[in-house]
């Protein structure tokens, strides 16, 4: 299945197809040099593969964690692209998960001012999510996404074969991004997490986030207005995250429950226990609500979070500190 | 004088005004935090002046020179921009010529994945050409502007009256890529150069050179076709240039004169002469060479360089190493 994300001379398809991996150098431009990055907890056999169609391919395997996405990898990136002599018109391939394709992307995205980047996304989190959108980053002293770009991928590859090799934990981390965004914008889709199985319908549950980031994308490439609708979950997942111990999907779905209205709450917790998810955690609550006031989003007393009060109609609402640390606690005193 | 730069959704204002400085108030929305970025030898009251016009202003100065445009700067001002809490409604604001342009431009292009800049150029170079056409970088491993992005500022101020306390050797400086531009793109201004004293006429000069930019970058903003004429003189400069012992404008001065027709290098001498610039050095032509086969321009054996043979009229030419080689000689044996 191939899905065209439309934003004009930037525009791009995503193609969906189990075993897309071993198509690569048919369904890219890989008659070049091919910068490929991956992850260490990367499987080495799927870099390996597409290295194979690539004319000229250079590996780099950076270590897995958001600890990559760092100004010294970024570096490390540029300049093994200098050493190879790399081209305006040569490109970067991230094979991994959202932390391999962000720090290629952003390489990518500033390499002599930018050359073509396909992203072949191997979790179900960036399959689901990161991988289209065009948003590539880097970290700065915990401070996650803080440095990067707006830079749309040339094609995206979504192979679910890949997914075979993935640990539940990481499967339930990427249902999160999926749960979110079914929950915002698409009643139809979270009916259809509520009613089956989520693991024998991998493939639709990605395909039917793909549809609602891309409509999103397509209205708001650069995030002032709609996009902001995909964060739902993330003004306190992040908080929770910062705190360590839980991974990025996790702190989401924990992050949703205070956003909803209580009879979106009590449809969505047995689809987050359904896919494996946490709905309640043992954290430090006055750290993890000192962290959520030194997020970046935080405007004076005010702060934009996404409600949600109808399933598939999520909305910014603009909130008084006060009231989001209301939610905050009602939320977790319930669970 | 206001010129604009139409890019659709990107146009901004060049004012041009003596003066200017001292209105940046009123011409900017200085109402937020602004990171104000200048250099080690620019007069520290241009900043400052700025400064006292900025709600919440933020001064940080660099070291002059290209070191300066460099991962670990770059990163420093970021983290900067991260510790006084900057939010993407925030802006960056330069002070100082292209080697503080392009590292702030540079930073604003990526902090947050892009927030508003203005350009204030203080020097001849940056006023003729470097701080409008949006493009930004830092440099790697001695590679220039290797790194960076298209990112367009949010208008440019333009005082002449900064030129005042700018040394002779750097107006001269300037003046080659004034004078570049001219011979590629508008025998006209070309012609004025020839016939009148240069420093009387700064603001003509500065006024003709920033309409062929104009011109130029609204036909072509990221490089692909008519902006490469831009490059008039940097082949060979860039090589020139990487030995160290002249200033960039100096070096696109004797970079142009192998690609002109006789008769246009015979008018191009004089008006060289004229503007303070060299036409002939005394460098290692064996390491200039060797510095000009590794530009990164070259694609295998050809590389596009930019030749004049009728005033007014550049354009871009693709040529065998071997060509490239027999300017590069003839050129500087005449001289």
């Amino acid at each position: 299945m191939t899905l065209t994300m439309e934003l004009g001379a930037r525009s791009y398809d995503i193609i969906l197809q189990r075993g897309a991996l071993s198509e690569a150098g048919r369904l890219l431009e890989l008659n070049r040099k091919c910068l490929i990055v991956t992850g260490a907890l990367v499987p080495p056999q799927y870099a390996a593969r597409v290295a194979r169609q690539c004319a000229r391919p250079v590996v780099v395997t950076v270590p897995s964690g958001e600890g990559s996405k760092s100004f010294p990898v970024y570096e490390m990136l540029c300049r093994r692209m200098l050493e190879e002599n790399f081209h305006r018109t040569d490109c970067v391939v991230a094979v991994g998960g959202g932390v391999v394709g962000d720090l290629a992307g952003f390489a990518a995205a500033s390499f002599m001012r930018g050359i073509d980047f396909y992203n072949i996304p191997t979790t179900v989190l960036s399959q689901v999510d990161s991988s289209i959108g065009g948003k590539v980053a880097i970290n700065l002293d915990h401070v996650k996404n803080i440095v990067g770009a707006f830079w749309q991928p040339k094609r995206v590859l979504i192979d679910p074969d890949t997914l075979r090799t993935l640990p539940p934990r990481q499967v339930s981390n990427g249902l999160a991004e999926a749960i979110k965004m079914a929950c915002t914008s698409d009643a139809e889709l979270f009916a259809f997490l509520e009613e089956n199985p989520l693991p024998p319908h991998m493939e639709r549950i990605i395909e039917g986030s793909l549809r609602i980031k891309k409509r999103i994308v397509e209205q708001d490439e650069t995030e002032r207005g709609p996009r902001r609708l995909l964060n739902f979950g993330h003004t306190i997942g992040h908080g929770i995250e910062s705190t360590g111990a839980l991974l990025h999907g996790e702190c989401v779905a924990l992050g949703m429950l205070p956003m909803c209205a209580p009879d979106v709450r009590a449809r969505l917790l047995p689809v987050l226990e359904k896919a494996g998810l946490p709905t309640t955690a043992e954290w430090d609550r006055a750290a993890v609500w000192q962290a959520i006031r030194h997020d970046k989003k935080f405007a004076g007393d005010a702060v934009d979070i996404v409600v949600v009060d109808v399933v598939g109609q999520g909305e910014v609402r603009r909130v008084t500190t006060e009231a989001l640390k209301a939610r905050f606690d009602a939320a977790y005193r319930e669970a």
